[in-house]
Formats: C-alpha cells, structure tokens, sequence
C-alpha cells in the first residue's frame, strides 16, 4: 500500500483502516517503522495509537536510527510474525541510508513473501519502490537535473513512486525520472490517496485524490544529452490520472476495463 | 505566435524580437491591442516603446473598453496595413467580451489571412484559440468543475491554450479541459515560452520553458458522469514537454524528426 502522505488519521481514515483490514482486522499485528521520521518516536506513538484504535491486536514499532541497531536479529525478530508493517513519512533517504541491505530490510522482504501486506505513507511509499525519487525541484515541466534517484527498498519492483504529488507540484521531476529511466512506470500519489498493489501486479486506488501514472515506453526524450537546468524535451508519454474506485493494471500498464474481472482480482487478492 | 507570459522585454527579448522580425524587421508595422489589460494604456505604451526599440518602422496602439469601440470601422482601418497584431495580457474574458464578434474580430482575422503575424502573450495567448480556457483552480490533478471554457477569437484552430503553465500549475485544469473536449489539442505554455504555430500547422518553440501538449485522442475518462469536485479519471493522454528548439505537428499529434523537413518547414513559413 503506498500512501501519498498526510492521510486522515482522525475521521473517516479510511486507508489505515483498510490497511488494519488487510493485516487481519482483530487479528492483526503490525510494526511501525518510523526511521524516516525526525521525530520518530512521537510518529511511532501516533500510528501505534490509531491502529490499536482501529482494532489491530497488536502493534509494535521499530525505531532504528543507525545501521548497526537495524541489523541486530532483534529487529528481525519483531517482524517475523507480523501481518502488517507500516513505514511513516519523513525523508527517504534517511530510511534507506539506515535499513537498505540490513538484517532488517531482508526481514521486510520475507514478511512480504510471507503475505504480510506493507504499507508506506510519503517517505515511507517512495522507499518501497525498486528505484526511489530521493529529491528533487517542484515544478510541472522536466528539467535537467531536477531529480535524484537512489535504490529504494525493492518491494514494488520497476516502479519509482512520488508523493504529496498534486500538492508540491511533482509531474516535473517525475517526468525527468522516468524519461532517464523508461524500463520504470512511474506513480505520483496524491495526499491521502494510496495505491494498493496487489500480488497480481493489479493496482487498485483509494482515497481523496488520485494516482498520476506516467508510462515512458512509447517516449523519446533528450534526456541523455543535457547539460545544466535545462527544460528536457519529452514526447509520447502516456498519462494516466486514476481516482479512486478504478483499478490499473501496471503490467499491461492500462486501466482494468471488465468490472467483471476487477471484482475478481478484487476477490483473488484481498 | 502564443506565449505564456511573462516574456523577457528587457534583457535578450528574444521571443519579442522574433515578433518583430516576422512582421518585417525594419518594415512591421505593428497594432498592439491591449484590452485585457486593467492597466491597457500602461501595457500600450510599454509594448510600444519595446517594438519600436526593436526596430518595427510603425507602431499603434487599440484600446477598446466596450464592444461599440471594438465595433467602430476605425479599429478595423487600424489594422488594415498591419503586419503585426499583439495581444497583451489580462484577463482573457475581458477581451473576448469586448472584441469576439465585432469588427475589430473580422479585421484581426482578415490580417492573419493577408499573412500578418498575431501574436499574444498570456491571456492574449489563451484567447487566440478557438477554444478559450477562460479560468480554473490551478493544481496537477485533473477535477471536476475545476475548468471554465468558451469560445476563442479562433485563430488557433482545434486548441485549448493556458499560460504561465509551470508557474501556476496548470496541468490539472488541462487535463480536464481536454477530457471534456478530446477532439482539441492542449498547449500549456510556460512564462517566458513562446509556441510559434506556423501556416502548416507545424509547431515551433522559443524561449526559456517549455509548451506541455496534452493529446486526448486516445483518452478514456468518466469526465461525463462526475458531480462536485471529484477527482476525474483520465487514462491514456499522451503527453509531450516540448522545449525550444524542437518542433512538433499539431495535424499529426507528433514530434517533427527528419532535421532536414524541420528546415524545409522552416523555409516555407517564413
């Protein structure tokens, strides 16, 4: 489940208590990770609070701020019988210069084979990508250089997720990203918005806001020859703008159109 | 000539320049219209003081407040011997209002069929089309109801035209003018960006940003059906950031490739 940051957590929340349902509704057990946050132990009260409110069995967090605690077998022990594992927002790259290639990532991996469902809000979504959007510059038009990628945590393989996408003005950067990497489909999520990827590579959207796609395998660009901050030429990429109640297929990389079908990926997947 | 406002009239004026140049350098004589403006007789004698630095042998000035002006013979004489139209910016439905239909209309597209080159910049730009995007809530995401759109002076054939594109992120209310009106090309101008439609609809861009063009041709939506303001699915725009430079054919909804027709268009048009 990768949210695109500031999600409701007081009224309706309807995506965390999706993601409670997902991780088993009473019987559920999460972790929270909250490496990502600067203030990681207030996050990791906040979210504990409001799943145990939302009828989760148990719920456990995991703070580690350097590499060395995230590769102790304690960490991984926390996640061996979880069925939900919730990553919080704050910076990327803080999350991943701490838990990629650590005890505690691997533990990540196998609670994902394992059926666990993973849920990362801002931050926390762009790291489970396979490539992930470290920074950049808002703004709506591609420039040279106005993005940086890093390896993400690799549970949404061949995507690069942004987030807080309409409200900091994101197609830019995510246009430059996927125009230098065009095997990627990229995903710019709204604000309390997420985009639930099913095992079937069948993408469902809940929500306020909606799930920007950008597909640059009909694209060309200039891209590989720039210099400076340039406005990179793009050309051919296909945009999807997804809302809630609408499924995409990212492998096909088009909308699911057999309601028929949806409700069956729908009952294959939950 | 549509830019999106904003343009350099101090440094390099290159996209003014250019204006100059194409209504005949040391032979323009070029009308600036300045009725979107609140400030039109400040915009008049700005515009006026760049051409005339910029070498044009004869520049007047129009200034209508109310459609009896624009309708009086005296404008369209103003025109009659022009080989250069500038449209300030402004609010563009002022302008329309006061001069779609008059006869200050008919002469501004008697010039352009005598081979006059019109130009606008900002709502100048917009109202150039034939499809006038007249005003929106800015954000990235395409919603219901976040557009308003009437009809153009039609200049610009079969296009929707918004401005200060990157900079008032425009992208949104693109999106869903187009979704509502598939059978147009959008052009989102950026500030300082000028998008040179030339007699063969081939597209030429100058300046500093880039011209986003969403092509809706291929687009499925559910435009139709949303109420309030929802989030609008749209799924398979193509999607092209064109910076200068580069050309594109608005007929064929693709980049120009062979450099050498690029030239020969080059060539034919000016």
């Amino acid at each position: 489940m990768l949210i695109g940051g500031a999600e409701d957590k007081l009224r309706g929340r309807q995506i965390l208590k999706r993601f409670v349902k997902a991780a088993g509704g009473p019987e559920a057990r999460v972790t929270v990770i909250a490496t990502a946050s600067e203030i990681g132990e207030e996050a990791l009260r906040l979210y504990e609070g409001v799943f145990l409110e939302l009828g989760a069995a148990y719920v456990t967090g995991l703070h580690p701020t350097e590499r060395g605690q995230a590769d102790r077998p304690e960490s991984t022990a926390e996640l061996s019988d979880a069925t939900g594992v919730f990553l919080t927002g704050g910076n990327q790259l803080r999350l991943t210069s701490i838990v990629a290639g650590t005890r505690l990532h691997q533990a990540l991996h196998l609670a994902h084979d394992r059926g666990a469902v993973i849920a990362g809000t801002s931050a926390g979504a762009s790291a489970l990508a396979s490539h992930m959007m470290a920074f950049g510059q808002p703004g709506a038009t591609p420039r040279h250089g106005n993005v940086q990628t890093t390896a993400g945590l690799g549970l949404v393989d061949g995507t690069i997720v942004d987030q807080h996408f309409e409200q900091r003005t994101r197609l830019g950067r995510l246009l430059s990203a996927i125009a230098q990497s065009p095997s990627l489909i990229g995903l710019g999520l709204d604000e309390d918005t997420c985009a639930i990827v099913h095992s079937n590579h069948a993408m469902e959207v809940i929500g306020r806001g909606a799930v920007t796609i950008v597909d640059g395998s009909q694209m060309e660009t200039d891209a590989y020859r720039l210099r400076g901050r340039r406005p990179m030429m793009v050309s051919g990429a296909h945009l999807h703008s997804i809302p809630a109640g609408y499924w995409f297929d990212l492998r096909a990389r088009a909308l699911f159109h057999d309601e028929g079908s949806g409700a069956a990926e729908r009952e294959a997947s939950e």
